[in-house]
């Protein structure tokens, strides 16, 4: 049964909040919400379709903001870059885009597409790349199904476009992320374009539902959050000690919480490079990449980003399955511990709940 | 009447030596003569010809390198660039390229499209977008035809191809100049595309004739070769100061060549920013751009970079008169001696010769 869920301004506060938890702490999500809602009041809603409401052939877009977070924050963008990104994907691949797709699920990257999608009046696909964020460029589903993530399209909002084409994705991530310094720093891009027949294969499928559910029960139930998420609860503590280190254009650094109460004297240390990656109890691995691991406020249930976190926060921090893919040998390499440079093995989350994971 | 030249081993080396002239001080031809040659040898000589031989609405693709001129000389391409660049511009423009030009017939850039269009049997036009080296983006016939430079295919030669599309020639020249930093400081590049009914108006005519004319009056007859190029003699003399400020990207600075012989104690001084831009002498302005500035050795006829100018060469500095389109209006605004930052006026060089320009 396909029962078509529309993006509107009763569902995108939710799709936010969603979008907010599987950011793994890689950013906020207000300012993403605010820019959906505006072009759905203009435009109308938001299409949410299937793989299989596609036709044969039909071009599908997966779309992003890539390059520096902090600068994504303070940088403004008009909401036709999307516009921008189609005309030359067109250009590039000869053939009408039939879709947008968020490139990655998480943070603002969840709401962009929808604004483009208004604006362009054209369907989102309930698929992404990685069910959640990941920082670099290869740490998608379409590159372990072999579709090149080139031609990427990057676009600055302010007409000027960039297209770059490499041999391979890991070159294409070293030449993108030059590139969009070149536009600012931050900017719109479109990548790794596949067809209608590709999209199973080769896609988090079911992943904007995944993060709409996940976000209307953190909407419905704010205090008991974790719970409805279908989540592993680690910790409910506050923070005693953040420690960052500008690394290599990575904000990275580690975040240490301790367990409320006389009785509790856990202390949880979480690594974060932008995201929240690998939480340590006692020395032991307790959740890691590719799972989600999301820092919520104890007092709201809203995640609170790795840029924001400071000492005194009461939190309470959460686990949640990746998309399955991620457990295979392949996913393993590309998104685990040792593809963050640790030297840990995964401590998997619990399976998801049915009724948030559906 | 059409009298079809070939460009094969025995015209090359004049195409080479014309294109070391018209570059003006902008870098040595001698790499882009050899891979020319190999490139003929190889594949068949390569076939130029003139605008009206292009089929109706035919591609034409001006390629050249671009980038820093000092990388350039350090860089060793492979010569299947022209492919890389052929197959994306025809991707862009959704047609076949009927033939390359150069997009300034001076130095390598004279050169490379030869070796291009030898690997991929096609033809070169008898034009180009200067008919000389000038550094800038919109120094080109093409822009003051309101033809777009974008969008700028950009390629290392490496399968890496980045393609820039600006809303403004000079936005696209900001942008080529960091990304070209991007593909490792000087790429190859295809921009400016145009058709063939858009050649006549928007392009020097004649030009890469022209500079095999130079190259052959210049081998002719290497002791009297300013004579043979139909150009002015500023002065015959010896450097005997040279100063150079690496400024902004560029390599600036001056070079004095004092006159031979107790009778003649002239100087002339030669204001260089890559290019020799403005000869002064007492003050007064002898010739400038976008008259071609050269100084050829005085024992071989070769012209000398502004990089290999040291203390004590002997030279004979000539000036030589610059295509027509640049004494307008807009083409004196765009390449006389205020473009380059001289607040001075252009005194013109003397009309060319006919069997030389002709």
């Amino acid at each position: 049964m396909l029962v078509r869920t529309r993006l509107d301004a009763f569902s995108l506060p939710s799709l936010a909040r969603g979008c907010a938890v599987l950011a793994a702490g890689g950013g906020d999500t207000e300012l993403g919400l605010l820019m959906a809602l505006r072009a759905v009041q203009r435009n109308g809603p938001v299409e949410l379709i299937d793989a299989a409401a596609l036709p044969d052939r039909a071009l599908v877009m997966p779309c992003a903001l890539v390059g520096a977070p902090t600068v994504a924050g303070e940088r403004l963008f008009s909401g036709d870059e999307g516009l921008v990104l189609r005309a030359m994907t067109e250009r590039l691949h000869g053939g009408r885009v039939a879709a947008l797709m968020c490139l990655e699920v998480g943070g603002v990257n969840g709401l962009l597409p929808v604004v483009w999608a208004a604006r362009m009046g054209l369907p989102l696909l309930d698929a992404d790349g990685a069910g959640r964020s990941f920082p670099q460029l290869e740490q998608h589903a379409m590159h372990l199904a072999a579709i090149a993530a080139s031609p990427v399209v990057l676009t600055d909002g302010r007409d000027n476009t960039i297209v770059v084409c490499a041999d391979d994705d890991a070159a294409a991530e070293r030449l993108v992320r030059r590139t969009a310094a070149v536009l600012g720093g931050v900017c719109a891009a479109a990548l790794y374009c596949l067809r209608a027949e590709e999209v199973l294969a080769a896609t988090v499928a079911g992943s904007v539902s995944h993060a709409l559910a996940l976000g209307q029960a953190a909407t419905a139930q704010p205090s008991g959050v974790a719970a409805a998420l279908g989540a592993t609860v680690l910790l409910v503590g506050h923070v005693i000690a953040v420690e960052r280190v500008s690394d290599g254009g990575f904000a990275s650094g580690s975040a240490t919480i301790r367990g409320f109460g006389r009785e509790d004297a856990r202390q949880v240390r979480v690594e974060m490079q932008n995201e929240y990656l690998v939480a340590f109890e006692d020395g032991a691995v307790r959740a890691s990449v590719p799972d989600v691991i999301a820092l919520l406020s104890s007092e709201t249930g809203v995640p609170i980003a790795t840029e924001e976190l400071r000492y005194g926060h009461r939190v309470t921090i959460i686990a949640i399955r990746g998309a399955a893919l991620w457990s295979t040998e392949a996913g393993s390499a590309l998104t685990g511990p040792a593809a963050f440079g640790y030297a840990v093995a995964r401590e998997p989350a619990a399976e998801r709940d049915a009724h948030v994971a559906s």
